[in-house]
């Protein structure tokens, strides 16, 4: 199991073999069985395997060729909606239209994804997070019907490897953990711990042909810039009061 | 594996044995191979064995003695201090000072959390969630000296189980699934899936306890209550403004 976990990589090409939907809802149920808050369930899964759905969810993804490729795609919600169905239908008066709540449902949500991503690859297949999910939730949400108090939180897409993908690096272990209190780090500490990663050969190669000087400078001015992120912030903020949980 | 994640169930109450100082890091090795945004890593563990530290955090999480009873707290944080740091060291101006950051955080945090637990639960660990995190997240941030840029997410207590627990009720597995779209629950759809939990005597019992007429009553009004959800949402996105995430 350990092995399994630390051999693991993530896989964006696959094969044409498809997943039945007994392994499907295997794998789902195994994954509800992953500790939530409360044991009140506050997430949902939406299924995608129509080729159409795909095509329409594909630009909420940067159209990553793997939500048309997979044979599944998974969109994780955090999901208040069926919860608070049930306090109304009980002579109950829900309160989970504020910020808690919604944290406490992308949490539960996550969870469920994760356990799903580990049991998938535990039966031969391959799995890749979208975090273009919390980018386009609002589109998402409106391809996939999702009501109020539902909000997409990450997306998998799943199936069988077409080949065996190379591990990414990883920062050392030790400085990712922190005893008792959390050290701050010093300039040193932060160029030891990256020295391996700036020094790979792709990330060399990534510097240059991004055209920038350092390897930073890739994330910040390319990646995940500053200006986007401040877009998206405003587009899931304004997302989130639309779906019912007051920020 | 599937029936390790099938079998599985919270563990509250642990035995003396130890864990070892080796088990530890290379569950958390293990844990950091997960998934994560663009490979950034934007997140931390603060790992508490100090019986003061325990003592310290106990009332961070209602005093529930799984925090001091436990062998090891593990605070899971999302942290974009040190990616930030690196950025800065490295004539790159970083943009993690916003929404989507914190919620990108959160999900990489989430998703480590819950691969340490599987980590855990298949060397034979034992462990449990405490929600309470996100309530008191700035006084935990407090006893931890967590920096600028880093929220506390999630915290399992881990440990040697003292006895094998019961596993809790779930949901029907097809009531948490929807295919293609998202098919909204009618009151009927809700009544016949929570119909079984409704019926366990022990939650029968558990109404006639808090003296309520319904179960979803005593989720509403003793356990989630509108009125303690409203105190920590406040608190919490006051103090995501603090460490430095604009909402």
């Amino acid at each position: 199991m350990i092995s399994l976990l630390k051999n693991r990589a993530t896989v964006r090409q696959y094969s044409d073999k498809n997943i039945s939907e007994q392994l499907l809802i295997d794998l789902l149920e195994t994954s509800f069985r992953s500790s939530n808050t409360g044991n009140m369930q506050v997430y949902s899964v939406v299924v995608t395997r129509d080729e159409e759905m795909k095509k329409q969810l594909a630009p909420c993804h940067f159209n990553q060729p793997m939500i048309v490729q997979a044979p599944i795609v998974l969109t994780f919600c955090a999901d208040f909606n069926r919860f608070t169905k049930w306090c109304e239908y009980n002579k109950a008066i829900p309160g989970y239209d504020n910020f808690l709540s919604f944290i406490t449902a992308t949490i539960d949500a996550t969870i469920v994804a994760q356990t799903f991503a580990i049991a998938a690859e535990s039966k031969g297949l391959g799995i890749c997070y979208l975090g273009t999910t919390n980018y386009f939730a609002e589109k998402i949400s409106s391809i996939l019907h999702l009501p109020r108090f539902v909000v997409p939180i990450t997306t998998i897409t799943v199936g069988y490897p077409a080949s065996i993908p190379n591990q990414t690096d990883r920062l050392p272990t030790r400085s990712l953990v922190h005893y008792e209190q959390y050290t701050d780090y010093t300039e040193d500490a932060i160029r030891n711990m990256y020295a391996e990663k700036e020094n790979l050969p792709e990330m060399k190669q990534f510097v240059l042909d991004n055209k920038k000087e350092t390897l930073a400078q890739v994330f910040t001015d390319v990646r995940y810039t500053k200006s986007n992120n401040e877009t998206f912030s405003a587009m899931l903020l304004s997302f989130l009061q639309k779906q019912g949980f007051r920020v």
